[in-house]
Parts: structure tokens; C-alpha cells; sequence
């Protein structure tokens, strides 16, 4: 039995709620139960350096979570004066995962920031903060199309992320916290709407996995994913 | 006239939105029209170390604006690797706000920290952030009362802040974005409900402010502080 | 009865001893009693990024004290790998200040900085840095001027600044260290010549500033700075 | 037909050399073709705070790479004056690895410090890096058992790593660094010699990746891990 | 013939003035010409903490330089956020060159710091500092045995310093910032009352120095640091 | 007796190994016994802004220690976000080390960095790092000689350095780690095969050093360094 009653292949209330950012070209409050994530698109003309000339455009993450967004207070990493490690591994994440479906020379020279900022965490941010990002990221190009800065759709894939993994021996989908803790294995599928697969991250906390556990959580993700996809496509 | 029509004495609709953080032992969310500033506070048993034995608590205030809660976007601080000027110099001018109402003994060994996030930014941020804040400590030392940890109430003010300027000439009231970076003076005033100063800070932008200038700001800031109490008092 | 024996309306005895730099285009060594700044003043060609080509310049100053300035050695801010944020707070004050009298445009695409190094610190280091800075400033243009490269002084206005306040109950001009820690409320008023407001500052420290205490020690600024005026008038 | 000239499922010549340092307690230079990764093991009785008291040890990893030891330079972390979100990547990515295998408890509160330094970088670095920390990782457990600190082996399993990755659609094992750079699919494989799944890392480079090729990936991974194996069973 | 008009081994006028400080436990003002270095010592009883318990106290140097001591302004270090290989080259050698005449072991578990901060740089800062540091490390000493904190007297020798430099082949004493800049060869001898050697740093510029060159500078270092060892003698 | 068997003027076996890194323009693996540096050398198009446009190259060195190159694991300078002092200090005197000996206007506008990572430390690791440094730089500027990028070798002089010091009163030349730390003098010498002085070092750890020691270590240092160009001689 779950902590809030759901059953192993059930995943939380999920809602994207877009125009939140008055200002934005495009964002989703993405929320999966009490996971909260604020995801908006920025467009600028800057690009990176080694792209200058190239005819190519740069999408990008940076992710955040306020400090309280937590059970307990976290630190402000603005006043600790770094960006954590895990916190540089989510943003790269969610870039590479959005850059999977993003043809970058159709998107032209201009960058695709995705800010995601964790207003409530329970457990599965950076997947609930990849799920918004694309609709934010979408929002935004509709809009470059519609200013007529864009022709043709540079974002030919629709891409979502669930957490999975097990607990006593139990594989289960979209784990909350308190689930997360304790978890034995943990998993991210990055997958699009099709089934393809844009990342897999599949970790033992405690022991090795089994095969076929990891076979029955990458299961459990396709229909969530496909889920996801569903809710997305409502929105954008 | 102003953007917004309103007149030079109107403050823009106010709304303090408590009970929006699930984990915090207080919360808020201020909204000046379009400035949302999510305030929460969290009680910790750590205290600065200079204060270790002295039987005295502590409040303090971080304060933080998401990348693109501005018209355009901005560099966010944990990237940079430090907080700006500016957001030390708010994060200060927070913490003495709250610290001039609360009796530190009476506290005990204990740190309350005031996390002011800016969501949405149209002008005085600063200002929203204090106002909230305030409901914010509140909420949380009820609650340790309720809690039974404290016997009496360490707050024994009300404290609410307000920005007012000059443009063309004319004071005007709370002043939103458009306004405020035109404006020839600028005030930021924290006053308790009985009108008195906790902080006063006003700048001359362009050319010096005329003493009599100052004085109408000082007379609207005061009404406007007396209506934000009214509000705050409606809500804890 | 003051500690030095003053009484509330008398500032200390106050020298801007100038041409105390042998390299830079202006200096000023600023003494209020024993709090002792270090005021110079350089022109350099490059100005910030965002006035390259906007045909006007750029006043800026930087505010830092030896370790051993004080009663007790405070850590040498180079070696701790970042300025405090009351470090930065007092250089944008100071810098703000001095433009409010500066005609950037007249000034053209140069910068003028003003470095203020406490050698002394006896409380009001920040008054004494602006009071100082504007006459490092004043010989700063003035250079420009006999050197042809300025033809109209953009220097069109005098600042001055000073400190006043609250010690058991008695407002007071021109605090030092002893006053300074045990102040009730504590301001800083930066005013021209003819009484304009450039910046106020006021600050309740314990409790709030009754509004009429506050009008004492503005009233008090005023005198103040009108003196200091005239010392600066007598060395520029 | 691969730029060494090796079939798809053949793994460059690898070489595990124990005994390279000689001040470590357990050292490895783990080498895969041109990749070679300096592994040293080092004991030390601090660790960190979170454990203090819980009776349990901490094994952690650090990654670096010198700077020519790629093609062309690269910037020396050290003096850039941060590691990059790679590099911590990476580090996290070992120190979970090796946990995954290590009986905590039984290791006692002691932390062994894994660093793995690349020397030259032909691709694979992080699972070159694995595969000889283990090495390490267990020659410094072996000598706490001869030196009597340990009585029993808290190293439970044996973990090795390899990279595989998709190139002109073939699935393919051991990328060299000219391999890839142009993968359309990059996959690592963290493994037990029984097949128990530590860590998978997959990410579509360009376009998602077809559930069928993943799979391939996986056998080719498993092979490999087997044989990395046995080379580490003949050194330890 | 020199820039200022001296021989090849005379040094430019040098002044030890003390008693600058009203707060520091020693203090001196070193003025060796156009280049001004305010020297203080303060005396604390934190020590390093690997020297906690073990009877011994420390002594060590930090060293700054106004940004326009200089002919052009120089970056502010705290500004940067990080102090130059440079700077942190020359507190290390000031550190070093007062320990080599300190008992360690007499002076208790207390640290004294010396602040070396370059007021003006005409040349020849870190010998100046050197000479002024001794200067204010012994008033400090001298102030602990007033107090009855020490018994004996911990510094056992006197230290001084001075540069030499070849230019246009001639071996000169006591560079100013002309010469300095030109020199084909510099060197700065730390040197005890008796002629021991404390450090000897020599440093070819541009070709290599014949080992006489370096012979007649060491006899011209000489000859200087005993004029300073009398000149320091006649202010402590 | 010394640790090793040695007498006192001889040093340790020498070994400068060549070609050790396949992807650098030059390399060596310069060992003195126990102490092991890899220098690379690393040819780059750009230079240090202000030589841009004055036909003018640059070398320039780097130095680093693997954490755990000594006894006890030492921390990770890119982990601790900043190169310690001492390691700037050795870099700056690498660099200026080889400069010596190189006529950078004949080197064009192009920079050389030297890259020299301790890999065992045993005592006299700076003096190893100068010794193969050199041997890199020759390479680098041969292998651009060979391909016609220089018509003319910039390298006009030999450059190799030894550590030297005082151990029980006695002269000693090229110190081991058991020897370094108990020293009550250290020098370094950097030297040309000519004999020629480029930097000499010298630090009295305990006690001032009287000349005549001095002088002996000198001879000392010359011998070793007229053996240590014998064998750069035999591998370039």
C-alpha cells in the first residue's frame, strides 16, 4: 500500500498549467501531486559562443528549487555561492532531453532558455520539471511562428519524464518523497510520445537491481509517459 | 495619469495569500498587483554563532527573484556564484524590518528565516517582500506558540513597507515597474501600524528631492502602511 | 554629556586635507575626529558596457578598510574572496551620491572612480567617504578641465553627507564608534548645499523612531551639512 | 568498420596495473586503449559530518582529467576555480557505483576517498575510472583486514563499467573518443559480475533511441562487464 | 645616472614613523621614498588549528595595495574576489622572514597578524613592508611584556630587507618603480641585524645574472639592511 | 647518513622520459628518484591580451599535485575552488623559469604552456617540474621547427633547477620529503648549462643561514644542475 492510497502502476494527479508568467514567451506550472515545478521559456538572441556563425540555435535548462520548497530548509544556493553538483546534473538533464527533439538549425541563431524552479518538492522534480519545460518550450516557439520570426516548427518530437522504482521489492511508478527515501532502485525515463528513448538514468541506492525489475519499472514508464503526453498535447 | 489609471494616492489591489506552502511553519504570498512575492518562514534550532548562550534568537531574510520574473530575463544568482549588491542590500533591509518588532529574548535560542522568493516582479519587490514577511513570522510564532514552545508572543509590533516616487514632479503612491524606472526620486518606507519609523530610505534618482517632496511621500506613505496593516491584521 | 565631551548639535572637528596622492587625479583625506578615509579619485577611458557609444559617462566608487582600522582586526575582505554585503551597500550609496550631482553626458564616455579606504574608523565612515569623495571628484574634473579635455564642468552640484542619532532618547549629530553601537536609531542624511535630499537613510534599530525624533535629527543633518559645505567650498 | 579496425562487440585491449602508487593504500591505473585512469584508494578516519556517530563508513569519489590529457587543452579546473558539471557528474556517478557494492556498516566510520585521474582520454573515461576504483577500492580494504582494523570484508560485490553507443545505427562496444564524438547514442553501463544492474546512464544524442537498440546496447554491456571481470578478479 | 639623481648603492630616504595606529597592539609607517606601507600588529589568541594545544603561537602577514597606490589604478582584490598569485607570493614571504626571528614557542598560543598596506608604490613594497612589519611585530611584543602576558621576549632577532637590481649592467640599491620596470635582474635580500640570511629571492628578467653581478648585489643588499637595522633600532 | 644512503652531494637517479603523452606537442616525465612530474608542453594560438598585436609569444606554465601524489591525501584544488598559494607561487616560477631562456618575440604571436602534474611527490617537486619543463618546451619548439611554422629555434639557452639545503648544519644537495621537512634551510636554484643564475630561492626555515652555508649550497647547486643538462642534452 502506498503512502497516499495509490496503487504501484498509478501515478499522481497531474496538472500543466500554462500562462502562468506574465512576461515569458511560454510556461507551465507543472504539477504532480504536491510537486510543484514553474517552468518558463525565455527567448534571447544571445548564443552560446561556439555556435556564433553556425547558423544553429541553443536550447537550454537551468533548474532551482526555493529553499523552503522542501520539508526541512534547504540552503539558498545563491547565497552558498555554487550550484550543487546534483543540481548541475538536473539542468543538464532537462536540456539535453528537450535538445533530443529540437532541430536546432530550423530553431535559427537565438537561445531557448527553460528556467524550472521547484516551488513545492515531493518527489520527482526533475521529471515533473522536464514534462513542463516542453510545454513551456512549445509555447514559446508557437509564439516565434506566430510573430513570424519562425517558418517551419523546429520541435519535431513531444517528449515527457516519470520516476519510477522500487520499494520492498515493489516496482512502482511516479514515487513520492517519502517513497524516494526508502526506495531500493530508482529510475528517470526520458521518453517521447512514440516510446523512443531520450535518457534512461537507473540507479541502485542499496543493492544491484534485477533485470527484470528494471524491464518491469521501464514497463510501468511507457504508459506514464504516454500518459504525460496526453495531458501535454491538451495544453499546447 | 498613471499606467494603470490609477490616482497618485491609490495603492495597487493587495492581496496576502497565507497557508500556500505545504512544509513552512508560516507563509505568504504578496501580491501588489503584479509584483508576487511568495514569503515563508522556517524555524530552526541553529542560531549565528555569536549569539550561542546568550538566550537570544534570531530573524533573518533571504531574499531571491526567479530568472524570469521580469520583463526581461536575468541572470540567476546561483549561476553567477553570489548574490548581487542589490540582493544583499533587500536581504538586509528585511531582516532589520522584522528584527525592529520582535523581542529577541522572548524568542529564545532560536532562528526564524523569512524566505522571500519574487515570482513576479512589477516594481517594489522590497517593499511586498517586508509586508509579507511580517505574516509570515507571525503565522510561525503562533504557531510555535500553539506548539507549546513558546509561552509569549516575541512579536510585539506590526510592521508593513511601501514604495512611493516622483514622476514628473508628482509623488505618487506604490509605485509599478513603468513608473518606477522613470521616477526622479524614489521611497522605500517600513512603518509600524502606529506610524512609526522602522526604516526609511529614499534616493534621489536624477536631481536632489525638495524637502517638501519628501514630505507629501512621507504623508501617502503613511496612509498606505496604515491600509497594508488592515490587510495583514485580516489574515493572521 | 558625550563621550568626547560635545555636545548634541556639534559635529567633530572635521579636516579634507587634499592632494594627499602623488598619482591620482584627485584625493582627499577626509577626517571626522578620529574616523579617518582615504578618498582618490581616477579617470580612466573605459566605462561600463551598457553607455559604450551612448556619449555619456560614468561615476562609480569602491569602499573598503584596512583589517586593522578598527578597535578590533576584522578580516581583510580580499582574503575572505568576496566584499560583505555593508561593503557593497555603502559603495553603491557612495556612488549614487556623487552622480546625483553629475552631468553624465557633460562628463562624456569616461569613468571617474572614487576609491574610499578607511585608514581610521571611529563610526560615520560612509558620511565621511562621500563628504571626501566629492572634493576627489571636484579635483578630478577640475584636471579635466585645465587639461582641455572637459570645456564645461559637469560637476553641478555639492553633496555632502553626515550621520545623526538616537542615544537614550537624545537625537545627536556626528556619531562616533561609542554612540554608534548603542545607538537607538541611527540616520544618514546625504544633502547639497542649498538642502536638497539626496539620499536618506534611517534606520530604528531596537525599536521604531517616534516621526518627530526623526524630524530632530533631519533638522540636525541639515546644520551639519551645511558646514561641511564650506570646508569643502575652502579646499576646492 | 571501426576507426581500430575492432568488430562491433570487441572492447579495446584493457589492462588493470595495480601497485602504482606507492604511498596509497590501494592504487590502480586502469587501462582501456589510450584511456588510461590513475585510481588511488585512501583511507582516512574523517568522515562526514551527517555520519558522525552512526557507527557506518562513507566511500566517495573525485574526478579529474590533466589538462593535455585530451587532443587539444583543456582549462585546469583548479585555476578556473570550479569543477565542472561533468566532473561532478562523474564523481557522483563512481562514489554511488562502488556504495552500490560496500557494506557501510561494516566498514565502520572510516571513509576511503577514491580519486580518479585521467592521464590521457581516448573516451570511456568514467567507466575506465569504475572499473579501476574497484580494483583500488579493494586492495585498501584487503590491507585494513591484514592490518587487523577489519575483521570482515565489507566489499560485497564486484563492480565494473563499460560504454557502448550507437553509430550509423550499430550498436557497438567501447567507444574511443573518435567514436564518440559522433555516436548518435551513448549508453554506460555500470554492472555486478553477476549482471545485477548498479547504474545505466542512456541519452540519445541527436534523435531518441528505438527500444530494440537499447536493447543491443545491454548485451554488448553485460559481455563486456564479464570480461572486465575476470581481468579484475586476476589482479586483486 | 638614477632617476632620482642617487649613486648606485645608496638607498633613497627611508622613514620608520610608529605610533600611526590608535587601535593596533604595533604599528609603522614605512617610507622608503615615494613608496608608503602602513604596517599594523594585532595580537589574538586564535591560533591556526593545527598549532591548538601544542604551546606554540603564530605569526603571519597579509599584504594589500590601495588600487591607486599605483601610477594607474589597479583592480580592487576584494572586487575580484580573490587575492593575485602575487599578492599571496609576497604575505608568504613577510610571514616567513619575521618567524625565522621568532620563538614560537615563547611567544604562548596567540597569533599576531601583520597588515602590510601599500598607501603608495614607488618600488619595493615587500622589502618596505618587511622592515616596517618588524617594526610593529616588536611594539607588539614590547606591549605584551608591559602587560605582564609575556615574560620574555619571543623575537630574538632583527630582521630588515631591501631590493637590488642590475640596469643596463650597473648593480644598483634600492630600485624605485622606474628602474624596477627596466631592470635586467632584481633581487630582495631579507636580512638579519648580523648579515644571516633570511630568504634570498633573485630573479632574472631577461637574460640570465653572471654569478659576480648576483656577489655585488648581495654586498650592496648588505650595506642596506644594516642602515635599516639602525634606523629600526632608533624607533623601537 | 643520509635517509636514501646518498652522500651529500650527490643527487638522486635523474630520469627525463620522453614522449609519454600521445597527444601533446612535447612531453617528459621528469623523475628525481621518487618524485615523478609530467610536464606536457601544449602549443595554442592565442596569447595573453595585452601582447595582442606586438609580434610577441608567450610561455607560461600550470602545476598541479594529484591528492594523493604525497603520504596523506591532500585536497583537490579544482574541489576546493581554488589553487592554494604556494601553487601559484611554482607556477609563476615555472613560467618565469623558461622565459629566461626564450626569445618570445622569436616564438611569434603564439603561447606554450607547460602543464607539469605531480604524480608522486617525494621533496624537490618544483625543481623536477623546471628540469622537465624545459625538456616539453625544446620538444614543442622542434616539432614546430619540423613544421615549418619557425624558421628559427626561440630557445636560446638551457635552463634546469635543483633543491639544495641544510640538514644537522650540513650542506646537502637534492632533498628527499624525510629530508625537506626537517630542513633549518632550503634553496632552490635555477640555473643555465652556462652556470648562469635565472632564480635563486633561498629560505631559512629555523634560523638566519650564515653566508658561507649559502655559499656552499650554491656549489652544490651548480654541480647538480651541470648533470641535470647532461641528461636534457641526451633525450632532446
Amino acid at each position: 500500500m502506498r503512502p497516499d492510497g495509490r496503487t504501484a502502476d498509478t501515478m499522481r494527479t497531474v496538472e500543466l498549467i500554462t500562462g502562468v508568467s506574465p512576461y515569458a514567451e511560454g510556461s507551465c506550472l507543472a504539477k504532480f501531486g504536491n510537486t510543484h515545478v514553474l517552468c518558463t521559456a525565455s527567448v534571447e538572441d544571445n548564443i552560446p559562443p561556439w555556435l556564433k556563425g553556425s547558423g544553429k540555435g541553443w536550447v537550454t535548462a537551468e533548474y532551482g528549487m526555493l529553499p523552503r520548497a522542501t520539508h526541512t530548509r534547504g540552503r539558498r544556493e545563491a547565497a552558498a555561492g555554487k550550484q550543487s553538483g546534483r543540481t548541475q546534473e538536473i539542468q543538464r538533464l532537462i536540456g539535453r532531453s528537450l535538445r533530443a527533439v529540437v532541430d536546432l538549425r530550423a530553431l535559427g541563431e537565438r537561445q531557448i532558455t527553460l528556467d524550472c524552479d521547484v516551488i513545492q518538492a515531493d518527489g520527482g522534480t526533475r521529471t515533473a520539471a522536464i514534462t513542463g519545460a516542453w510545454v513551456a518550450l512549445k509555447q514559446a516557439v508557437n509564439w516565434l511562428i506566430e510573430e513570424d520570426v519562425l517558418g517551419n516548427d523546429p520541435v519535431y518530437g513531444q517528449v515527457a519524464a516519470i520516476s519510477c522504482g522500487v520499494i520492498s521489492g515493489e516496482p512502482r511508478l511516479d514515487l513520492c518523497y517519502e517513497e524516494d527515501r526508502v526506495a531500493e532502485a530508482d529510475a528517470n525515463f526520458v521518453l517521447t510520445a512514440e516510446g523512443g528513448i531520450v535518457e534512461i538514468q537507473a540507479t541502485a541506492e542499496d543493492k544491484p537491481i534485477p533485470e527484470d525489475a528494471f524491464g518491469t519499472l521501464f514497463t510501468l514508464a511507457k504508459t506514464g509517459v504516454r500518459e504525460l503526453c496526453d495531458i501535454q498535447k491538451s495544453v499546447v
